[in-house]
């Protein structure tokens, strides 16, 4: 815990523990993950618009400038992969994205894809790939421990809010397809629940409408665990990042958009939302970087065998 | 409806049903896909081993010779691609592959997947993908329809027992990941319930474990109807299989396997059940009929851009 | 709807539309049942405290007079029995308890008790039956007509809360069996989700414990309609209220509770919430405005039974 | 364990069993509670019909007379309460009836109401009570232990099925009212799924209409555990059933019908499935043998009060 109030200085001790993190430890390579808690609510401001900007605030004070940016920032100053797993605004600030490109650092995020998000990214391309339409998805997440207290207060619900919204219209694109999911109703709650402890609930009542707009209904409830969903993530994290500096991909890993809720993307990008989608593109990415063939799926060498296997 | 019970006969007013039907609506092209109720359980036979034993048995009138198998093969003899609906032995015998082949004429099957189906199709994916472990998968199906009340029979509910069985093991395999998936329990059952009437409910309890064996567990209860779920697929797979035809595609067209719970495959081939795996190879053999490159979700592209655009 | 804002001018027309309605349809008794929306939350005030002060408030305007409360006046001024349907501060105030009892006018209130609160007061009084503890009871309700659009603003879901939120710690006393009930964790949330239109969800997560602290849970989904819950309640209440008048019972009528998610009673009384105490309060009061003899099923005659049927 | 084949022979090694218990732990009365699995389904015979033919049923070795009959019989013969924690039949034939009555001892049954029962003699109450229409209920009950082994055998579920299957028509009475519950799709299925280890797990899904017709639905799914909930009932009844033998009460204990699936009844009588009838009966008949007054829940001292407290 770091208790001076002044950036600059916070930053140059964040610089020397990362130095020594990695004499005492005698490491060649480190990856920084952020596992902390959903920080308030900040939009990007000028001072994150330019890393010279942000070094500026740095300098004076900018109270815009939220702890986990000075984390990132100690972080890629070093030449060290940062991942952010919470939904705050840092890692996709043009400063920092800047910084990234410079020190030829990976960067990732941001918050882990666990719980109702996971499975909302896993039963939506369903529902696309039927052309089933949805009237409204109303999700809550019951939990119960500090994660629940913190996203309780308003200011931090409203980061992760923003964070999980967006998943439904990256995957049924309404401006595509207006007549089946060009007036979706979706609403995300999260409560604090004491009685859960570490465990976490969440209950998804999804308004599908089929062949002849038939109204239909889907209900989930999953009784998980979010540390345990996200434990995982975090070791393929620190070794795909390493992977990345390895193979000199600099800046931001959109490949590693399986991992997030909110996938980080150049700016005039749309991230991509779809968990197949986010797989294949891990999956084929690693077999490029492999010198494989991509898999494709593509089923016309049955046909081709058909031909050639005259016994047939 | 037909009273004879002389097979050869049968098959010949079929085979004149099928031309007349094609004179009278000044058809160019048909195609025929059975939407009818699961017929008994039966096994594959010596009469159904070779297309030249199954005409043979259509002559001595052979009882292991389906209704649905005489309508097959009346189709594919007059040249019109025919798909099975049900979970019938139909067109996955040997007699039926042969004839396909020799008249050029496309077949898909079978057992249309709507309901709990589809959805443990795409759930299961989402779970692999997460390298989620599963203990167990139980379902239970409750309709009110004619078609719960044929399968409260037991010799029917066989023919879908086995047809719906193997989803989950062709999605979470089992030998290569012995401990995530080498033992799932996984039961079926299907309840006539009448007060359902057209409506089904199928209700899931999927036990899962996740980082340190943690157990957790996903319910979902699916508030649906089959023949709205099932009429927009036999609408896809007329036009499919008549451009199948056209294309010259002939015998299994396993490319269509995003529609059904037991894609038919060569005999040497698992089928795929994964319904996003299906669903991209629909679209690439599409776009490879079309001439369009394939996609493969591969991530690369995004570096080059970086590189190419200075100004970023 | 009344356009004039002076209160005392709106309640002689009130009671001028009673009189007139009464005439025009030539009924000898009325009976008043409020069915409206949920006002904003009120607190009892001085103004509230006594019929002198009440009708001070409406010569002055007085602010904390709500339109509920001057219909209420005009039907009990008019001796006409009067139910209050929502959760509005309005019966339940000294100056109309007090103006009932001086014109021997039947009242009874507050909030229909249908949907969510409803299955509460059924399925906790089996778990207290049961000697099983609660350590949560979580409710979550989503609506989609005006009702649900009415309660997403703040000031009218606290006057619905602190109806809704007292119904447990009637039924499990955490003060007689503080082991048991000492620490439920209640949370009751209400979204408004227009998909529904007119119907109404409920989803319920309890969490229980049995022998030894072991932790169980049970979870409610009820698919349901306000209206269609709520209209037999009306017209109970309408004909139980003109019995009370005749029966001359006049001021509250607690044997009504089983209507009520927040029953009225005397100030040093506690509500029965139970919804099987209330039933048997609502059949053993009739059996004795009838003369009959009361229900105690208590099962002694069966051993009398036994010894005096020497044959058995 | 016992290991002759001679019924006769059998009972007398339970009476030396029970005897030699009772001097080995110097208790003055004992009271016997099965516990054990359920048995193959048998009807009522001939050999059942009376004391003497199950005596002489006895000396031959009828294979009519179950293991559980001769525990009963040793245990009433002895004197000793006993209690049938499973559905077989046992104390509920007249045979066991007249010996009960014969020494004076109380017996009571059978089926322990647990888990999903429970739940439904809670619900359906409720129902009844709002005068709520049903057109079918769905229990499906999960579970993972030996018990759950057992009654997939066939010939075990039909003794268990019987049990379960009486407790909705006691409470929602069709032939009182037909409209309301005289055509009620009651479909009872247990699955053995060995994942949920000692857990059990019930899902019901409610069809009920109410107002105009008006379809609704209500799913409980109740995480649980047999043991857990069974537990308490038996220390109950061991102390209510010696309670039962100091007040003299002989023969059947409908007042314990609280306890159970089928409560055990004179053959004239219903049983009463009602929970909360149920246990008004067993508070009640304790206050009778205490000499306190019954409570009623009338609520007409209210408006004596009212009338006596001019201050009000």
């Amino acid at each position: 815990m770091k208790t001076h109030t002044d950036k600059s200085t916070l930053v140059e001790e964040l610089l020397a523990d990362i130095e020594n993190f990695k004499i005492a430890h005698n490491c060649d390579r480190l990856v920084m993950v952020w596992w902390g808690s959903t920080e308030i609510y900040h939009e990007a401001q000028e001072v994150h618009s330019s890393l010279a900007k942000f070094e500026e605030g740095l300098r004076t004070n900018d109270p815009d400038i939220a702890p986990s940016m000075m984390y990132a920032y100690a972080a890629l100053k070093s030449g060290v992969p940062f991942a952010m797993g919470a939904p705050n605004l840092c890692l996709d600030i043009p400063a920092l994205e800047e910084l990234a490109l410079l020190t030829n650092t990976p960067i990732a995020g941001k918050d882990f894809k666990t719980g109702q998000t996971l499975m909302k990214t896993i039963v939506a391309p369903g529902l696309r790939a039927r052309a089933l339409g949805v009237r409204g998805w109303f999700s809550i997440n019951i939990l119960g421990n500090r994660d629940g207290l913190v996203l309780d207060v308003p200011e931090n619900f409203k980061t992760k809010e923003v964070s999980k919204g967006n998943v439904l219209d990256g995957i049924l694109n309404g401006e595509q397809n207006p007549e089946l999911w060009g007036d979706i109703h979706h609403k995300v709650r999260i409560e604090y629940y004491p009685p859960l402890g570490d465990n976490k609930e969440g209950w998804d009542n999804i308004d599908i409408f089929g062949w002849m707009g038939y109204q239909m209904q889907i209900k989930i409830n999953f009784l998980c665990r979010d540390s345990i969903l996200a434990a995982p993530i975090v070791l393929d994290l620190a070794l795909f990042l390493d992977l990345a500096k390895r193979a000199e991909l600099a800046g931001i890993q959109e490949w590693l958009s399986f991992y997030w809720k909110a996938p980080q993307t150049l700016p005039e990008l749309e991230p991509i939302h779809d968990l197949f989608k986010q797989l294949e593109k891990l999956e084929n990415t690693l077999r490029y970087l492999m010198g494989e063939e991509l898999i494709t799926n593509l089923g016309m060498d049955y046909y081709q065998n058909v031909e050639e296997d005259a016994s047939y």
